[in-house]
């Protein structure tokens, strides 16, 4: 029988989504669950099971799939294991892919979250028919994906493009789960944002701003936006500020693999222009010649949850050859 | 007849050397002369023949050999050619490879100096049999070589690997070559040392230092060297400065690829332990759990020369497949 399908499974540090797709990246059905009402890898497989399977049956069974892919924080392409990622309550290492493998009877594939949405780009986004790019994801914290000769970059433990802990500002900004001071994240993510909102308020008390209308947990990189295309001066600053620090470090990233192009992705990119027109100049303001005006810095046109689940998908479609 | 040998070519801003170099990466026979001391590529062929061609005649005629490898600063190895190189005379865009397969009548290949040196740790020195590790070349400039499963990375253009330029102080040093504030060459090569020790000495005009019994045209990173084995406080505070700021940008470059091992090459690694301690310090305070205490940070155990022309000769024996 012919396996027409795949499973994509997007294991985030909230929610889990899962979606069935034909070898032409079609999402023909899609759910999701909590990550997080689940304190071991055990419970959330069985859960994982009452929701996917019914989608698996609809589709003709297991007779008819390829097989699972998934993407997870801090996941192992080599070992199919998730290590020690720090936003999900399951500690330790997790060998995923031989759990799942073994209760749902298909060979299962496990990757690095942001390698998938990487790999989803290359084969059905923006980055279609690229051989060497970058996708940052500039979400709650900032996730990457690197690209080099048409192939994931995983390195020698699998754990390679973890861009969003790169040290732009030597001394800076104390990431509170890495204690890092100074790394990309720590700016560049919805959570740096809204940091920097605070900062931007505190150190000018007496700036006017739409901003001070918000509650403290009301500041989120979402009223910063609003704020923004209203005119406000500080909120247009800290889209100005976060996309002076991520081309800086995109710069960066560009001296390293020389990319095509580098794709934008996740929530932070529903601000456009505000923080892509700082961003690319920076970025250029920083390149040596040899690179300058050549690398595309694009939003990728996928929606958030189609791109991962697509490309854990393809790390099923990817054992063909 | 069997192809037995390689001419490797090391083409510096200084110096061009070259060599004969057979299959198991012995240097048969070498000798160098002067780059820059002309004016145009046309006039550089024509002496490297004359020197070059006496060793190939040695040792059997063009018959015994399979071709010509060449490294060169902005070498492109897709197009063969030499690219607005700052450090060399010759200006715009020169085909050099082309140039010098008529001149021989040999295949001839080129690639950036930087990763020539990589490919020659690959084959020939400490990184033999290693499938993801990084070349620093720490001279007058700082290049860099990148391997990632094996392959030298050159990006979508050729160009990847320019490390030397990441911006590593925002708002930093000026670098007088590209103009750049803050990029890793300003401070981790042989010039960045000699500009560390005059600021030093001048933002401290009282603290007592051996440095002071230079002239200003004297103070390199070998009379820093001398200094500081000889506890001289101040110099040995410019090593730590010195590896601080490299091992901050290793740390970089290991979140970027995750290589097993950073090679580091030329004249500053003859300040041994001075420099190396303070760069793994640096590198592993930087890094996030995931890499820490796994990256091997070492020095290249192949001579200067040697590695460069090893390196050029390897591009020709690639094409064995």
């Amino acid at each position: 029988m012919t396996k027409d399908f795949a499973v994509g499974i997007d294991i985030g540090g909230t929610n889990t989504k899962f979606g069935i797709v034909d070898r032409k990246g079609n999402i023909l059905e899609q759910g999701r669950m909590r990550t997080d009402a689940h304190d071991n890898a055990e419970e959330f497989i069985e859960e994982l099971y009452k929701n996917l399977w019914p989608l698996i049956a609809n589709h003709g069974g297991t007779d008819k799939f390829k097989g699972i892919g998934m993407g997870a924080p801090n996941g192992n392409i080599y070992t199919g294991t998730i290590e020690y990622a720090p936003n999900l309550k399951w500690k330790g290492i997790i060998p995923m892919a031989d759990m799942v493998e073994k209760k749902f009877g298909l060979p299962a594939r496990l990757t690095n979250d942001a390698n998938a949405a990487a790999m989803g780009e290359m084969m059905y986004g923006v980055a279609k028919g690229m051989k060497h790019f970058i996708t940052i994801t500039l979400g709650t914290g900032v996730g990457s994906g690197i690209v080099i000769d048409g192939k994931i970059v995983v390195g020698h433990d699998g754990f390679a493009g973890e861009l969003g802990h790169v040290i732009v500002r030597h001394g800076g900004r104390l990431h509170k789960g890495t204690s890092a001071y100074g790394s990309l994240e720590a700016y560049a993510s919805a959570t740096g944002v809204r940091e920097t909102a605070i900062e931007f308020l505190t150190a000018e008390p007496d700036a006017p701003s739409l901003l001070r209308n918000y509650t403290i947990d009301e500041l989120t990189s979402e009223t910063v936006y609003n704020c923004a295309i209203q005119g406000d001066a500080i909120a247009n600053r800290i889209f100005e500020f976060t996309g002076e620090i991520l081309g800086e470090a995109l710069a960066n990233f560009v001296m390293f693999s020389s990319p095509e192009a580098i794709v934008l992705f996740g929530g932070l990119t529903k601000a456009g222009d505000l923080l892509l027109k700082p961003t690319v100049q920076a970025m250029e303001a920083n390149l040596i010649q040899v690179f300058k005006n050549k690398v595309k810095v694009i939003f990728s046109d996928l929606k958030e949850a189609d791109a991962a689940i697509l490309g854990a998908s393809a790390l099923v479609w990817e054992t063909d050859h």
